[in-house]
């Protein structure tokens, strides 16, 4: 195998660092890559911190600008490298990587300290090309699966969670009232949610005994339905790990058993050889 | 079936449109309704913010008339359609219909703003008028079906959960006493489901050691009672998910008995042989 | 039956009344006692409100005596009907029933408004005999059974817990010390509890970044640790749901084939009938 | 057995009381320690409590120095009575103890109360000691058997949760800005976290219309997605409990095989019958 690569130009080389991971330079490629984008991710947030970013603003000013350009060049690899750079360009990997790189230059063209730090935050979309790295960890898939198959569960279960805060929202706005801090519906449904969702940020609460008590109520009932989605997703997930574990599809030729064990070589029901070779 | 369907007069081809949803003009009643219900809804939510009520009073009064004409249209075209119109009116939708439309023409009538608000917000319950679309969702049914079959459980597990809230609630009450804010037995029962459900608004909290101890032995059982729940949900979805794995689809070709075992030979209802070969 | 019910004396009729709930006049009993508790709670509760104390003084004083008065008749009539009254007396329930009644008494003769009250809130401990009534109710058994099964894993569970809040409490006090309101090791421990279980009153609330990194670790991981009492009641209840529903002990007196259906008549091994009569 | 014992010299004498469980002697040396081992983590707790230090100062003084001589000797004997003391210093155990009882010493010849209170604090270290008790239960294997095996399930789930909190971080510090309590991107993670877990202080909370209709979102899918690791530990717990359910204990009369389907009657490994008659 290693003859053939040798004959490839610097594009393929290139095209196999950048957008594959089965060589050791593809590998560290995409390491390198993870630490910048680690490394712009946390520039992000310290510089959102104000008193940092009014000590160190050149540090800060200077670092920008090596992320930009490094990302710039990485934009710029992977349309030169790809045979049909009109797909990764429209591709969300490929919006995503203009997204957290044109704002920088757009930035400083139209200036603007606050409008500046919007755009730039979204440099943090990148953090989803770490998500790339989740192909390295197999069980990921079993996990997203069983959510795969228990979304229309959920989503029923989402439909009435929020029917339920609307509803009870409603009746505590009539219940509480403007003058305990329930001054609108729409904000009591935002309370609700805290409650039902057993968060409770305590910013507004009941104060009336009669509020307390239908508050009591959504307590209670927030605290048994989180059984509901938790239900779902343990049975899915039980489900997917029964699955053909002590099993599997083997039918023996003689007398069409089926379900044998994975290590069977004879049929436990007739007694013949399951796999004539 | 196009010939049969023409001959219908208008009151049977409204019925099919208002009351049924398996011809394209009744599902497109059926969206056109929730369009308005869901438009109705946000209005009520809009008008409770005290703000936009002022600046927008005239905007809201008018929609306020269009929606309730609409309604008052449909309530009536549900009447004259339908053949036994009390069924209708008595059903729970068609309560709700009416609790819905009504109260509009109450408010103006007898006036008072606050007063004209309570009752308009009735018209919330048309929320319910949802729920059918979940019959499109063919899921929901398995999940009612398992909170159904795990409904006593959950009401034990309820009961539980207050007459522990009562007994705890009434400690706090002795340890803490009304100078730390637990000012009467309710309301330390209120304090002990917020806790108990793992809420925690804050507004109410133990200020003594003794008082705190109680409270973190309160919110460690709260922590652990909240498995109850949700074991009793998961092990009724994952039995409602395996219901069917221990038999198979095999027909006894002599009594029709269905549900055998998998590894049976003889039908266990008459006795005969399964497969005869 | 009913002859040899007449020529039962009455004591051996009102123990069968008071103690057993086989009979109609046995179940009026338990119900009206029932009835009687729960006012006799409801009232200890009122009472608890400064307010309506005040106010309906005379009305809960009256309340209060014939409460008592009811509750000393039963236990007066529970001791003479029973044949052994010392086994009654030092039981649960009989030690419930003095403690909850025996403290009026005491009150009146010491007086004290505050430690009358303490005394008197001892009578909750009626709230057991509710408890009785889950004899109604099949279901808590099954319940009940997981939760003792479950019972030394949740044990390991709750000691990890503590462990975990002793050692985070300990660092939380130490990152983030007295002046931010973690006066003391058993305090930070406390708020360790608040926060693992997901309560989070937020009268105590880390301030320094290195405290608020803490917390966010110790929320992460009590957001994470409910998964485990979660998981061993599931599983517990998962397989007393499994257990024998499909098959019945059942034994073909044929074959010796087991792991019949319930509605088996004839084994499915073998053919013959399960069942000769 | 008891006569090879008593050959024994005292230093073998010693270690089987130190270092082993199973004679009466190593029973109660292993209690003895760890009562003190509580006592010296009630101690430092009770000394972080102000008021108590004041009061107590020469009572805490003179049970610091009997608790820290204590555990010298014990450090000491460990250090004698066993074969290879290395392997003992660099242990786990033996730096837990080292860098419990040094400390005190260091504190004295460095002075400086606070900092001292710092190193004494690292006895609590010694609570790990208590962790050994738990081989006395043996469920805590099969707990955390379940939990190794979810282990690589969790770590992605940690991870997406942390990926959520950053992402939802930094939009919640763009809607609601500094002036509403979310001064910077970090701290917006914080409350993130703070509110995904649903611990919800309060400290900080969302003021803006949007900010809250995004804030409901987190909550709502904090509450959700509970539920993935609570179904990845069920189903694994599940899996352990029913792990040898398809198998059944025989054991092929020819190979030896073991773990046969229920309903085998020929070995599925060498294809001879398993129950001769």
């Amino acid at each position: 195998m290693k003859e053939p690569e040798k004959k490839l130009d610097w594009k393929h080389r290139l095209h196999e660092i950048i957008y594959e991971a089965d060589t050791r330079m593809g590998r560290a490629f995409d390491i390198v890559l993870l630490i910048f984008i680690l490394f712009s991710i946390a520039l992000v947030m310290l510089e959102s911190v104000a008193d940092l970013n009014r000590t160190y603003y050149m540090e800060f000013y200077i670092a920008e600008w090596i992320i930009t350009a490094i990302f710039t060049i990485e934009y710029i690899l992977r349309i030169i490298t790809i045979n049909r750079p009109k797909k990764y360009i429209f591709s969300f990997y490929g919006l995503v990587d203009l997204l957290s790189t044109l704002p920088s230059y757009i930035a400083i063209i139209f200036g603007g300290h606050n409008m500046l730090f919007a755009v730039r935050a979204l440099r943090l979309l990148r953090i989803f090309r770490i998500l790339k790295i989740t192909r390295y960890i197999g069980e990921s898939d079993k996990l997203i699966r069983a959510l795969k198959n228990s979304q229309p569960k959920i989503l029923v279960f989402l439909f009435a969670v929020i029917i339920i805060s609307i509803i009870m929202g409603s009746v505590m706005f009539l219940v509480e009232g403007p003058e305990n801090g329930f001054t609108s519906i729409p904000l009591s449904i935002y309370w609700c949610i805290v409650t039902l969702t057993t968060v409770g940020f305590g910013d507004i609460h009941p104060i009336t005994p009669l509020g307390q008590f239908v508050a009591s109520f959504i307590m209670i009932m927030g605290y048994g339905i989180i059984a509901v989605p938790t239900g779902i997703v343990s049975a899915e997930i039980t489900k997917g790990a029964h699955k053909g574990i002590p099993h599997n599809t083997q039918v023996c030729p003689h007398c069409n058993e089926t379900k044998h064990l994975d290590n069977a070589e004879f049929c436990h029901n007739c007694g013949n050889r399951l796999n004539e070779k």
